[in-house]
């Protein structure tokens, strides 16, 4: 354990909690070691990074699994007690002083895993933020009330995997399906040093955490245009996937009249056209994305007789998501009848909307005020692992500024101050957290 | 060989081929054993066989490979003199009669690569029914005035590969794309036995032919529908291919605004409905495809940031093709500014039309007229070897019906007796080309 910067007395008997607190109150105020912070995200940015930029750094892949081990390796360095449970999730204890279990854990992290071709700082900076307030927390030897563990949340890109491991979310169907690494999850969970036989022992129960905190980059350009250093999330929005299966029939290309074609692609743009007119016909900020395409046979002298593409639509109501899915499907079924091809859905992923908790809301206003920095209340347009959490206890997002509003690309950045701040709300929230909830 | 149904008499002087040619006239008309043909078309369908019906035998795949092997044992069983030309194509000799050699030869034959996924009829039945054509000649010990040769072209799929190395077309950049077995074509060419460092040797000069004559199935509907046996082919479309790349801006599919967005999908979307108004805009018997797509970095929450297509027209006439090229740049320009993305247009390849030859049009009408075949004069909206060959002399096509005008697909069918017609369709336009031209 590292005890430069040593500030704060060492509790080493049952009742000097009370104490200890009223004299932390006197001292210099608690803050992470920004200028470290920076330096773990630079390193764990070589694990899977692209020549052009950024990371493909997709969950079970050989990259994952080598950034996984260097964040072990700065829990560990934190005084974590370091494990990976059956999901695959990373997990890191810090007991209660005294080694007091009467208090339930609090929880606080984010994940490592990247999209293909993504950035340095949707997850790492939450994951490593974690890591660094642990340490802080262990270099001061800051006494809590509560157990703390950082989660550092497996495949959270590919559907909020490892957390939802953790709410017993995570079917034996689901295991099967093939990742981006090209892994099923199953095979991916234990290449990673999982157990998918034993899923039961990683679900957690409504009400067995105090809480659970995560620092993110906004992935948005709000913060940034209105100059503002704190988002404190109001809510993580519903996010409903699809795969959508467009059926025509394939034929050859230079002898089949324009009139006599059922083409399953032309369909297809017709129905990615028809996404973003319903969606942009509602008033809102809701968000609907075709993101990922395939034509067979795929030849350019051959009418594509089928398209699977992938839908996904984003907000904080529900019953919008369903409004829109509704007005969507009633325009493929026009398109399947015009082009002569047919639609199929097929539902992949659904998280539910989850409002984030009002006295962590406050928390994390008052840590942020503390610090003299500005905040706003937003929605989060991205889906988190703390929308699974929320279905265990009470959760609170903090949001940083990315600059150009850009994320999930290798041009993602955000200012290492801004790192550094949200950081320290975070060490302010969980603390505050620890000593009110 | 094989000297069954000999009708024939042996040509083993010289100055006795044009009595034989009297005698010949005075026999019972030469057929092919069309049970036989059908037999090896079977036979051939065993490579790369799919499950679910047709093959997949890409050139330079496996089965492709293994195809060609089958192919070359049924030319040697029809006497003919095997050799793999340094592009990969298979040639497959007969001498004039009393050796002669001072006509040119007449060439015939077709390809047995396919599309992904595609069936067992396009370039089978030519391929199959030329080796039938000179099996016949040689069980009966028809003396021909000409040496004949079945090519059996490499990449027919591909872009007339193999056809295009006999021009002299295929250049060195060309050999380095790959192609869809995963090889590029220098890498495919000596995989089936080729030397792409000796390509010249491979180039023949316009004038060193007699005739280029090819049966194959036309791959659309008009023949089966007007209930016509045999089609003459006029000419062959011009085929123009490109790919096109769509750059837009790729991000989070959950935070960023429908109004903030540069989706390069979108736009790939307007894109392709725009090429199938602009090609329904003109009147004629032109068609525009977009056969291929691929949609970067291709994952559900991110917002493609780049796409490729590609675009491919056909028509008998070249100033169309570019009149239409025109249109449709025009609609991508109006795209790229509305959707902010960039739209860079890559020319792949260039197939320009080709007409056949009145002579053997009208040789290929009598010997249908002869066999009392119906007969419908029609363009080939599919590209063929054919057009290369008509760069070296005259060429003649002839089509059989295809069920339901479906090809480059499982489904696509012709029927025994249709295959067998056209055998000796080919069969007796032969025998004209060799008296006349």
């Amino acid at each position: 354990m590292n005890r430069r910067q040593f500030n704060f007395s060492l509790v080493s008997a049952a009742g000097a909690l009370a104490f200890d607190r009223a004299a932390f109150a006197a001292q210099p105020k608690l803050r992470v070691n920004g200028a470290r912070l920076n330096e773990h995200l630079k390193a764990l940015s070589e694990f899977g990074k692209n020549p052009q930029g950024g990371v493909s750094r997709v969950a079970y892949s050989e990259a994952d699994a080598r950034g996984r081990e260097y964040v072990m390796s700065l829990m560990r360095a934190a005084g974590l007690e370091v494990a990976i449970d059956a999901a695959g999730n990373l997990t890191g204890r810090r007991q209660a002083a005294n080694n007091d279990d009467s208090l339930r854990p609090i929880l606080f992290g984010s994940h490592i895993d990247s999209v293909p071709e993504g950035g340095n700082y949707d997850g790492d900076v939450g994951s490593l933020g974690a890591i660094e307030v642990a340490q802080t927390l262990a270099e001061h030897n800051v006494p809590m009330r509560h157990p703390i563990e950082v989660v550092i949340f497996q495949n959270e890109e590919g559907g909020l995997i490892g957390s939802r491991a953790m709410d017993g979310e995570l079917g034996e169907k689901e295991l099967d399906l093939v990742s981006r690494s090209g892994k099923t999850i199953r095979e991916g969970i234990k290449f990673i040093g999982g157990d998918p036989a034993k899923l039961s022992t990683v679900k957690r129960t409504k009400g067995s955490i105090a809480a659970y905190l995560e620092l993110h980059i906004e992935q948005g350009g709000i913060l940034e245009a209105e100059k503002i250093d704190i988002g404190i999330v109001e809510g993580i929005v519903g996010i409903n996937w699809w795969d959508v299966t467009i059926e025509g029939f394939a034929n050859h290309a230079g002898t089949t009249a324009m009139n006599n074609r059922q083409d399953a692609l032309l369909a297809g743009a017709k129905f990615i056209e028809a996404v973003n007119r319903v969606v942009r016909s509602e008033p809102g900020r809701q968000v609907g994305t075709v993101g990922r395409i395939q034509a067979w046979p795929g030849a350019p002298n051959v009418i594509p007789g089928k398209v699977i593409l992938s839908l996904e639509l984003r907000d904080l109501d529900a019953r919008k998501i369903d409004l829109l899915y509704q007005k969507i499907r009633a325009a493929a079924a026009e398109i399947a009848q015009t082009s002569r091809v047919t639609f199929d859905f097929k539902e992949i992923n659904v998280n539910i909307p989850a409002p984030t908790d009002e006295r962590i809301r406050n928390l994390i206003g008052e840590s942020a005020k503390e610090l003299g920095l500005t905040t706003k209340v937003m929605p989060s347009g991205a889906g988190h692992d703390a929308q699974d959490m929320a279905r265990l206890g009470p959760v609170g997002m903090i949001f940083i500024p990315s600059i150009g509003g850009i994320s999930h690309s290798p041009r993602e950045f955000s200012r290492p101050k801004d790192i550094e701040n949200g950081a320290n709300v975070l060490l302010g929230a969980l603390l505050g957290v620890d000593k009110d909830v």
